[in-house]
């Protein structure tokens, strides 16, 4: 971490300051119009419903539900099961893993509907900088505490810029009753500095419950009166596409009904991982791919 | 517990039965429309929004939040705390307790915009069967798993018939953010036996968090698939009317936006307590008036 990092964080105090990079890096093409992009500018995310096909999602749907239920997953770094029952809450890198046969979810990452959005928004060739299966389960799914993906890029993988997104794809319907994504709308458009040092190592606690790299309280009033709070909802196949900066959680799943996602994160070519602002050694490239593969031509 | 007991629960085995009692009693004149008694013999539930004032509800809320503070009521078995940090969650028996200088909830208690909507329901004359005041602060307030309150006011208390409701007074804005109370639309016409046996002094921990008396994962997967999970929302003043049999719980409350009420239970004065059907000694009057007072003339 140096004085002159315009992102550092986990100093003494928390502080908001104002965004360095833009949102929209430039005028290209893509499958958003201008409302949509706009949207996305001014609120930091962009809900668009059933963008996957019902047989498309099904398919996706049935192939999480086959890796959830595979033993020999369970244990290994890149699996994280959850505390007290031991079943699988996130399956990571599901994009490029031969032994899950992963192809089915390159393919997905690859998607033009997908990729042409961030291409479009990044204003650049993209690729995947994390990817992973996220499931929460009905009555048992745990809640995730607010945070900015990008602090924590930024703060142990290096990533420099605010030039990445994510995408959030629906494997189950999201209502408002069964803890669907919630962000903070025009938050991306600051960054929440917070307090507190990173031990080493961090990541393997930081899966299961977050305590470094949380944003401040106060900080998060602050952002939630001068914006809104607003819930990601949506049928299955919906895409949930969010700015790397958006504050964003989600309550428990006090419901029956699951909430499963496939969550894909682009990054700029030109953002690549340098070494992380935090000063420690790098997370593991399950968590941040550091010599991506380029997606499959169009 | 008798094997004759319509309502017998914590056996072997989870069980859903149909309940024996009506949900409306009689033909009362009232408050509510017809329309508003249909749709709560529908639905287990009504929402009337903004059924107090603002100015009110101002009072009750201020009120509430000095009493918060009060540092002698921590520790009192009436408080209930929160297991971390110690603030207060629960203030019982807010109607009558002289100590808190209740005068302002015993007058929302027989404020006839509430108890005539009870007197109407139940069709007799009522009394507070239990009284509280909830807080669930931004960030930190908790879940409540899904029960039926009459399981426990039944087992526990030995309370004979479903021939109760509560009433709950939004003290701040509740909106799908902040964790408001959900409730299975329809619940109410069957009874969730739940399984297990109940230990001695059970109320102590069951406050904190719920152990016995836990409807079974798949009975609520059935009640919520035959009905439907609906958010009670609405600005403060709003009041929630539901049926003491009817499934409800709320999720953690992650926003900075707290979610206080006061939560009011009138039972029928032909439904007065008798011993538990449990067999266990009865809860503490806090939880269960056995010598009710009757609410102020109108």
């Amino acid at each position: 971490m140096t004085a002159s990092d315009p992102y550092r964080s986990r100093g003494h105090e928390w502080e908001i300051i104002e965004r360095s990079d833009p949102i929209c890096w430039g005028q290209r093409p893509g499958p958003l119009s201008p409302e949509q992009l706009e949207s996305f500018r001014a609120r930091g995310f962009l809900v668009w419903p059933e963008l996957l096909g019902a047989s498309e999602v099904d398919a996706l749907r049935k192939r999480a539900a086959q890796l959830r239920e595979r033993p020999d997953l369970r244990g290994r770094d890149d699996v994280i099961s959850e505390p007290g029952s031991g079943a699988i809450r996130s399956i990571f890198r599901v994009h490029r893993d031969q032994t899950i046969d992963g192809e089915m979810f390159a393919q997905l990452a690859a998607d033009p509907r997908l990729a042409d959005v961030a291409r479009q928004i990044l204003a650049s060739e993209v690729y995947v900088h994390q990817s992973r299966i996220n499931f929460k389960p009905g009555f048992e799914g745990r809640e995730f505490y607010w945070h900015s993906d990008f602090e924590t890029w930024h703060m142990e993988d290096g990533m420099g810029q605010m030039r990445a997104l994510s995408a959030s794809v629906l494997l189950t319907d999201n209502s408002s009753i069964n803890g669907p994504l919630m962000l903070i709308a025009g938050s991306h458009r600051r960054y929440v500095r917070c307090a507190g040092e990173t031990p080493a190592n961090h990541y393997k606690q930081s899966l299961v419950a977050q305590r470094y790299g949380v944003p401040d309280q106060q900080a998060l009033t602050r952002l939630a009166e001068d914006g809104e709070i607003v819930e990601a909802t949506g049928p299955a196949g919906t895409v949930v596409f969010f700015d790397c900066n958006t504050m964003h959680g989600s309550t428990g799943n006090l419901s029956p009904f699951p909430r499963h996602n496939v969550f894909l994160v682009y990054n700029s070519v030109e953002n690549r991982l340098g070494a992380p602002y935090g000063g420690l050694p790098p997370r593991p490239e399950f968590l941040a791919e550091r010599e991506p593969v380029s997606l499959a031509p169009r």
